[in-house]
């Protein structure tokens, strides 16, 4: 556009401009967040950026995808500092809803994507996916968006919400692009704010140990059980300030347990650390480790 | 678009067609619809025509919407008269999807709207508003309409739908039409086929005892219990034939049970008859009856 950014917090308004904008012709390009940017959130943008035509972010922390007890209220927020990056990523519409406007008094609608949403996280975070895949469905009708783009981080999100936009039939490209990493391979993440300079740095095992397990795959152990058991102790020995919610190895589209264990198989891990929750993931093949 | 009628049962060539329609700023007006079409249909196509500038019109058995033991096998199907009278009443798109194609292997995403799909006919038929959310959600993502027009004798149904459109911000206006009815007054419903001569008859007193409880609410009764009562009796004494399964005195927005009854609350009625069963309701207030 070469506009300047509009920032928008009207539903109405959003999808007023969204609609006129597909119905122009131009491709639409979405990347939802919950604000807080970072480099990982950028490369998303960037990527966005050159593969549509408008570029819409969203700002939002959902209140129906945290649990009671979790981290709703802390959740990091630095509107200001979100605008100046959205503004230099070339973001044309910065959308920033209220959670009263999206979810008004009698709301009263869930989108549910059954299966894998039980799975790994959906296991210690009940209903965690049904607000995500709610609000996502929410964002994809509000901003009729060409595509999407999601990080990898999230895995299980990315999945779930390909089989929701597939299933209601929404005409969406669901985009996933690999998670970006500090320099000592902690995957990026809003919630890194959490961690204590003690933890910041034990902290670079999560990935250390999903990689080292890559190692044992590709070196020819096979079996899914002896894989995850290596990396509960690699976790034991070099993270004992964590407590490891799961390892699992899966099919990277179903989430199901794969055994054997197969190129293309994903490994996961989510860890308590502090104040801190931490995912992350690996691809069980050969190439580039992103 | 005076091109003739085209038939269409690919998903993908749906939503082409439909997304062209809406880019170039005609507008679009959808009847759902499960076939098996009456004068009750045609009358929504009639008004979906005179506000639209093309209408579509999908035909579809959504077997997420019936119960283990409810009717799916035999529901009245005859593709070819509705194609007549679809053809008649100038319908631009004729949408014939499979269920296959809707459902395909690995469908695991559903739409629930709480609370209003618990009460009425909710109680009796579990699941059967999260099949009719679900499917009229994948219908307004795959045909986009500006506005969709559904009757009013499935009241509960267009009030969910409602909800649902809004809370899911789908950019569509939902319509609700007047209930078409026989000279006897029966509302016109496919499932009236499966009626026998003698319950045919009978069934006109289903809206004959609703008709009544209006008018003993405009003589100045307001007591819910009351009327319910006096509702329940008139099947009672004219419709032995039949098991009542509720009948109701309602909020007509919010379906709760009205006390006292106001102007503009809704009866409604729920009844077994032979194969069929039967709803139908009335705004107890003064005016046209419809």
């Amino acid at each position: 556009m070469g506009m300047g950014m509009q920032i928008i917090s009207s539903c109405t308004q959003a999808q007023k401009s969204c609609l006129e904008v597909r119905g122009s012709g131009r491709k639409l390009a979405l990347v939802p967040t919950m604000g807080f940017l970072h480099a990982g959130h950028e490369s998303l943008m960037h990527w966005a950026r050159k593969h549509s035509d408008l570029l819409v972010v969203s700002l939002f922390v959902n209140p129906a995808q945290f649990g009671p007890g979790e981290d709703l209220a802390r959740y990091p927020r630095d509107l200001e500092r979100d605008v100046q990056k959205a503004g230099k990523a070339g973001v044309d519409i910065l959308f920033t809803p209220e959670a009263e406007d999206l979810y008004p008094p009698g709301y009263a609608t869930w989108v549910e994507v059954e299966g894998l949403s039980s799975a790994l996280c959906g296991r210690f975070r009940p209903g965690h996916f049904r607000g995500v895949a709610t609000i996502v469905c929410k964002m994809f009708n509000l901003l009729c968006p060409h595509l999407a783009v999601f990080g990898q981080k999230d895995w299980q999100q990315l999945v779930i919400i390909r089989r929701m936009a597939r299933d209601l039939n929404i005409p969406v490209q669901v985009v996933g692009r690999p998670t970006l990493r500090e320099q000592d391979g902690l995957a990026m993440s809003s919630r890194n704010a959490y961690l204590s300079p003690e933890e910041r740095k034990a902290a670079s095992h999560v990935f250390q140990g999903l990689k080292q397990i890559r190692e044992e795959f590709l070196a020819g152990k096979t079996g899914r059980e002896e894989l995850e058991n290596l990396l509960r102790e690699y976790y034991r020995e070099n993270l004992p300030l964590a407590a490891v919610e799961y390892v699992r190895i899966v099919d990277a589209q179903t989430l199901e347990p794969t055994d054997p264990v197969r190129p293309g198989s994903l490994a996961v891990a989510a860890l308590k650390l502090g104040k801190a929750r931490l995912i992350d993931n690996i691809l069980l093949q050969e190439g580039v480790i992103s």
